[in-house]
């Protein structure tokens, strides 16, 4: 594996409360309040061994993967998490040709998951209403070294003149009111292409799947909830953790008849 | 888009219990319970479009989607369901280029998974120790248009010489011992990237965890479980299904470190 | 502990799947698929013991426990389940003295689970519209010996003139328009005490929260929903069972003020 | 209703976050954040009324209920949550003229439920084996005007000698190590009758369930888990709560056999 230089990702992990990914820059230094660790010191290592902070405490340098950049990016929205992303993108069963339409857009990061599972032969179109949501969508996908596989646009959804038409394998919402873009999901999607809603009220989902229903244009409709729990295994005493996220949002999956 | 042809591979949705996923082969017949359909009919369609059986159903002619696989394959073992595969492999964050080492096959449903999200320029291989197992796993990625993408060998995991030395972007484990198999998944992945485990029983779990703490060789341990729920969405009488599946398995997933 | 006679109840437990209660009675039989039971052989005997079935296999003679009239009563509705039952007793605090209201009564499990829990110097008083309700509450009372503490009156609780003025402990709602008879509610209760509502939809829940804010005669509100999971402990081997059930209902709690 | 005194107990409820319950004392001051109330303002008026703090803020008087001693209890161990204990009592069928046999007893609030569901005619002996937990136990019954239904002792439940034969209608026991017990259950119990176990781990539960499979002198072996979700009811935003607890602890249930 090859050496780690300035301008290289790295996730440091310090433990399990003490995760940082950065991108390594001459001179510049991570404060953290176990000691702090010259961007300087990380070139010429390898992803998987370690350096220490200046107090002497470990840092393992970590190829960045998904889940770290969900702390490592900039949010101005809530963000969709992994346990709702990861079952999102398996039913869509995109792949690396997928051309796949997202909105909104938002803070991107499930434009950053999307990208990861495409090739360069693959494409998403990203909408939001807000230039503010797409610049910060757009520095975070360039952390990510994705901004390659995704077009940022500013436009309303809702307006279905706005997209090609049956161009896009799968169609990811995440806006408060699905059910005004569903013509546009429609004219986007190649026939019999999935459509993937994220939303996070039980009043929504009816609406969504109530309109999807009336509509006559989409069938297998399904609404999904993810429950995570997280659990401590320790010889002799394993068992859940204490808490859990109890609500993120609702998933509602689709397919597109003609 | 282009039309149905024999050797396409379409799915056949009648209504939410009668879901068929057949490869269009000349002269041969879908028999169900809502009346019989004729392959050659299918020819000349697109996807997205309808046909009729011979009751006079309609029937909606999708292109396959990964959980059209689940129902369409045949299954010697247990499979690791949707909830669980999406979440393991979204935490894995392989790309459309990533080598993936998978271990113990069984029917080849996490296989055709993964081999959804990689390109050709990517790779799994894929051992289990029965050759009726590899056989099945077979018939399956070919009848999913995915062998291409995966070699499946014959051989016990849990002897290290099996694998190449830190060419794997990812491991994924479903076996009964997967803690005799931990030295093999650490000599085979690249520095500092993920292994994913998944056990039906939580003293699997913590075997396993313990194991790999001892080991010192993996980091940034998790357990995790998912729990899906699915939703029956209606004007005013939305409400979560009356049956789930309680349970099905365990996720870990942790880093190797040098 | 006493010897069992006729007249006497007893739970009969052959296995998980068997287990049956029944009033022993003169020269009757309990035919089961492990073979026949004659009433009299039980006579004599004493809760904890086993006698064999004509095939041989042992039976266990237990005092039944309310979750053991959950199978054995006749059910002309759905019921409300031990798992939300139980807290729905346990937020309201009904003590032995407890002057309970219950609307609608349907088969009557919640009545003998409410009635179990108080004594002669406490009083259910329990309404339904339906007739025949009432009659096979009654008789699933009898049956669990406890049609004593129960009152049972045909009536539409949405009328408030039904009920008296501020006599009632707790109130128990289990109907498919709980807001229509919150006023009923209101007047019934005694200052500051409990109101327990059972709905199966997310549409009721709000329904009545809604309702129930609007009026400004009810303050600590909460809504609560209740997973239950089993498990099976084996050594080596623990894991929750493969099925659960996904959903039964909502539980809405509220206090009267004045 | 009658009009409240020194003396009497009554729960102070401001805000779902300012919520206590107190014992009214002549010329003492509750303090909140929303202001102060003086208790001798409360005598005279009636639960379900309100009053005001020293900053005008409405504080509502209640009749206290279980779970508002959830709050105000002193605590010196973990607690069983309501979630659970009242399952455990559901599952347990005690009524008014129960005897109970309870270990260990900690901070008593299981005891408090328990004590809350007996008559005069039951009873509640609850054992642990240090002083300082039976002291602040006492302390929190006395507060809760239930310490006449319980006998505290102090005692190792360990020792089977410590207890009455087949006087007991149903055991709880919330100990570190439950199956070094099941002998003084066994004993206590009356044929049977139930005994109900919490324990926070797997491991315990598989040690618990295993130690009463092999010791044949119980039957009906059940293990539960209970997760509690709260819901926000809002026109048209009607969702779960984000947050909620992860896990508490497991119930074993079981019943004696002769």
């Amino acid at each position: 594996m090859k050496k780690l230089d300035y301008g290289d990702i790295v996730t440091i992990y310090i433990d399990p409360k003490r995760i940082y990914t950065i991108r390594i820059t001459e001179n510049n230094i991570l404060g953290t309040d176990k000691g702090y660790i010259k961007h300087n010191d990380i070139v010429g290592k390898r992803y998987g061994e370690h350096i220490y902070t200046s107090q002497g405490v470990k840092a393992y340098l970590l190829k960045p993967l998904l889940i770290d950049y969900l702390h490592a990016i900039n949010r101005v929205t809530q963000i969709i998490y992994p346990k709702d992303s990861s079952l999102m993108i398996y039913l869509s069963s995109i792949n690396p040709d997928s051309k796949i339409l997202e909105a909104g857009v938002g803070t991107g990061f499930l434009t950053i998951s999307l990208a990861n599972f495409i090739s360069n032969r693959g494409k998403i179109i990203g909408f939001d209403i807000r230039k503010e949501h797409l610049e910060i969508a757009k520095h975070n996908l360039e952390k990510a070294g994705l901004i390659d596989k995704v077009q940022l646009v500013l436009g309303d959804i809702r307006d279905s003149s706005i997209v090609q038409e049956e161009v896009f394998d799968a169609v990811f919402y995440d806006l408060p009111d699905p059910w005004n873009a569903l013509e546009t999901a429609y004219r986007a999607l190649k026939p019999s292409m999935p459509i993937l809603i994220y939303v996070p009220t039980v009043n929504q989902v009816e609406k969504t799947v109530v309109s999807m229903k009336i509509s006559n244009k989409f069938i297998d409709i399904h609404v999904y909830e993810v429950l995570l729990r997280e659990y401590l295994a320790e010889e002799g005493a394993t068992r859940p953790k204490t808490f859990m996220i109890g609500h993120t949002g609702y998933i509602v999956f689709a397919r597109k008849i003609v």
